[in-house]
């Protein structure tokens, strides 16, 4: 009896073999922690999908355990998938202020839902059943994130969440190493660090270099008028760009929806410094002269409804931007994004702007760690297990490598993926089973699961359209009583359509003649036709589009 | 009189304003002399569409007067456009040995096409009509890469090609600085200078220390079966690698098209030097042991049909991959190919296979000119005016910086896009004109201009999917002589279809009662209908798709 208690079950339902959508649940008996609720962005393969959240079957069938969810920072990846899991299972969310702040901004737009939100600070411990959860600060591209120290029965677990050691860090407040170290020597059982940069050898860069580079732009570029294009959720490049607004006398304006929501959040919550005179409306721009002035805005990756892809597009009403403005795209674009924000900067630079980016400055600090900071933290907690996460499958095999060369025992390291369940005894971890997870694809209004045949339908709709054709056919006379009817979409350049279009027609008209469609199966007529506009298409534009067969008995 | 004959016209017709389809035209009264014909690749805005080649209406407007095709070197974005103008213009094409071998091996596929091609060395001139054309060896990631410096009746003008120094250059033959340097001391008059790389700072790594990190792993690896995946036309790269075999006792066999195709080409014209005992068939691979086993493949992007690509996915039949196979990917992922290249990179390590990539190590270096290389040129040019090409605009953009900050006048430098005629006299450029110029699209069998609906139905269908509506109407009764008829692809998950598309037909049905359509404009009739269905479609799912309403009269 005693055994089963003894063991605490981690299962992986997001943020293991790929980047995002991040959500992790720690189970002792009848009680479960989530760690983290986010979403993923969709890529290429799912056309026309919005946004993709965890599969929570599991959740679903152990509702009754969930104790608590636990939020390490408020990234879309964190925090995004919140709107779908809280309807289901609404218990109390933990995390820092920021954090829920964000997380209040989202739910807006979910009225019904009515959450419980607990804020929480570094160092404070939250006692959930058998669980205790510590939170530990640490330095990542977004203010109040936090690692967890999460004591179990069975030992204690260092989750780390997303950070990077930033020596200099902007609020003075460095990941805490101390806390950390205290934890190392009291004893981790189970270490579960994040990934994403581990392929980068050194040290990441500070944040306070941006604000260094920066300072000289403003410098170099006082008498035009100057946007910054940031992230919304970097508050302390935020609060290092309206630092320097203040230095060089410039009033400050915001733009673009998220970032008026997350500013307002922020400096509401007093995460923001600032002074409330320099805080000026996007409206009142025409009041002051450029060299006042400094208009921070979303479009940083190129997005195409933000304010700095319209503004590029002459779609802005509120600036027209000329030769006297200098735009900083504080960012790197998200791998995906290249082309989006390249396109964006040729624009810009056409309309004669001043136009400084990341492959030109230092105006971009990533906010993971990199592998000297990773063995710091591996160095300081000194781990009797480990589980890299965060990451895809080669970022969590580069890191059981560089684990590996620490010391660690390769035999105490498992590689997780989605769905996996890991059990971990004192001193000890092991894959236990494996449960349903993977992507809940968010579509318009719908919440559907993975379904391959229609995205399979919009990937071929896509390259080579769709041709339908319908058959009018008297089940008296066995012969086309009115000409076929065909539509395609997607199929061939308008310059061709028509003839295309009567010679397949033609074709159609002449095999129906040819063959004795009197009492003739429906499916098989409309089978052989589809074959045989099939080949005529392929041999004539070598494209396979869908091809719809519509029967219709007179 | 005299003043019209003194003008050379520089016609642009594709690479500027773009990384891709170089083409460049350069006329004299009734002579033009074409430099490159290339194509590009297209993104996500064209979905279906295989390639892009430049407009050349302009070239079959003036078709008498074209009297070469000169090719910088054999890179798809300077050659691969050639079939597509071949059949117009049937002129000679000039290149050198390398890049007329991968021409033929390219219009292999057109039999119809019967080119001239005349092989030239650096150094060499070639006189075609007014123009004379110098030769001049350039360093390249693809061997056989020249510049040109084109003698005209106003001026000399030296047009780069792509390039960069290697002052190790593997075949001992470093960019010919001692020429341009001449060059710049007879006098330039425009220097048309390349620019992909102008936004990097410092130099470009030699292709050397791709060798020494190959041998370090060639070391380190040495009782594993080897793979190295490249670009099948880095014949420098393909030259260390075959070297690196040889010391290190391996066999080599080629596997993928282009990789066989090219290293026979290379062989052939004995640009890769061998010993033939060392090279065996693919097929013969299981005769040796892993370790005197080394397999050059493609599949470097990650693309879908490639050796690598396959092998990663087990649906390569002459290897299986194991625990006692390293790959080493020798290349970068060009952007928008990150996801299919990590994608190959997580299958191949799942398989337990150890995998190198430029991430890691330095398996990879550019082939194009960075600042300093790029000032060593304008420097030694001292061009009177000068033009940026290849690269999109910011490219451009940057490289005058660079010029204007190297003591170049600013009024004799010209940022040219798509379509822009510039008129050459001595000692000054200005644009002149604009003509036709832009994209074709190759698309299956097909090559069509620029055709938006097309390519918008497409995107659409790929994001929303089609529904289409067959009403049967009786013309006598005004009633529908059937139930409609409904079909959609792409737009509801299977578990949903049922459903809806019991209620859409509710809907419509519904709907078509409540109307009294009796001698109603079939066109009206189809508007409300399509109409209907948008709207109940949107409220349902929040998706638009493309809406096909056939109206039959009975």
């Amino acid at each position: 009896m005693t055994t089963v208690k003894e063991k605490v079950k981690i299962t992986f339902l997001g943020g293991v073999g790929e980047i995002g959508k991040n959500m992790t649940a720690f189970e002792y008996n009848n009680e479960i922690i989530i760690v983290d609720a986010g979403l993923t962005f969709p890529d290429d393969d799912l056309p026309g999908v919005d946004i993709v959240v965890p599969d929570i079957q599991y959740i679903l069938n152990n509702k009754e355990k969930v104790k608590a969810i636990i939020l390490t920072h408020g990234h879309e990846d964190h925090i995004g998938g919140l709107p779908f899991l809280l309807p289901e299972i609404n218990v109390p969310v933990y995390g820092s202020r920021l954090t829920l702040g964000l997380v209040e901004n989202k739910l807006k737009e979910y009225p019904k839902i009515k959450a419980k939100l607990v804020s929480v600070k570094p160092r404070n411990v939250l006692k959930v059943g058998s669980f205790s959860v510590e939170f530990i600060n640490v330095n990542h591209s977004i203010a109040g994130s936090l690692a967890l120290c999460i004591t179990t029965p069975c030992g204690n677990i260092v989750h780390t969440g997303d950070f990077k050691i930033d020596f200099e860090a902007i609020n003075g407040q460095v990941t805490d190493l101390t806390r950390f170290g205290e934890l190392g020597k009291k004893g981790v059982n189970l270490l579960m660090c994040e990934s994403t940069n581990v392929c980068r050898k050194g040290y990441s860069m500070s944040e306070r270099r941006v604000g260094e580079t920066l300072d000289k732009l403003f410098e170099k570029y006082k008498d035009k008028r100057l946007f910054v294009a940031t992230f919304a959720s970097n508050i302390h490049r935020l609060q290092q760009i309206m630092d320097l607004a203040e230095k060089y006398k410039r009033k400050i304006a915001f733009t673009g929806r998220s970032m008026v929501n997350v500013s307002e959040v922020a400096m509401k919550l007093g995460e923001l410094k600032y002074d409330k005179e320099n805080v000026i409306d996007i409206d009142k721009v025409d009041k002051f002269a450029d060299k006042e002035l400094l208009i921070i805005t979303t479009g940083s990756q190129g997005e195409p409804m933000s304010a700095l892809t319209r503004m590029a597009a002459n779609e802005f009403k509120k600036i027209t931007l000329g030769e006297n403005d200098c735009i900083i795209i504080s960012a790197s674009p998200i791998p995906g994004n290249e082309k989006s924000v390249y396109t964006v900067i040729n624009k810009l630079y056409k309309k004669g702007t001043e136009v400084i980016y990341d492959e030109l400055e230092d105006v971009h600090a990533s906010g993971h760690a990199c592998q000297e900071e990773i063995k710091i933290i591996h160095t300081l907690i000194k781990p009797a297990c480990f589980m890299p996460i965060h990451g895809e499958y080669r970022h969590l095999k580069t890191h059981k490598e560089l684990a590996v060369a620490l010391g660690e025992n390769p035999r105490n390291i498992i590689l997780p993926d989605l769905g996996m369940q890991v059990e971990m005894t004192n001193g000890h971890i092991k894959e236990c089973g494996r449960v349903q997870a993977g992507q809940r694809l968010v579509d318009g209004l719908g919440i559907g699961d993975m379904d391959s045949s229609v995205l399979r339908d919009r990937k071929q709709l896509s390259e080579d359209g769709i041709c339908v054709a319908v058959l009018n056919i008297g089940t008296l006379s066995g012969e086309l009583a009115s000409e076929p009817f065909l539509i395609t979409r997607g199929v061939v350049y308008t310059g061709e359509q028509e003839q295309f279009m009567q010679d397949t027609k033609e074709m159609l008209m002449d095999y129906l003649r040819s063959q004795d469609i009197k009492d003739v199966d429906t499916n098989l007529i409309k089978q052989n036709v589809r074959r045989q506009l099939q080949n005529f298409i392929f041999k004539r534009t070598a494209r396979r589009p869908i091809i719809l067969v519509i029967v219709l008995l007179d």
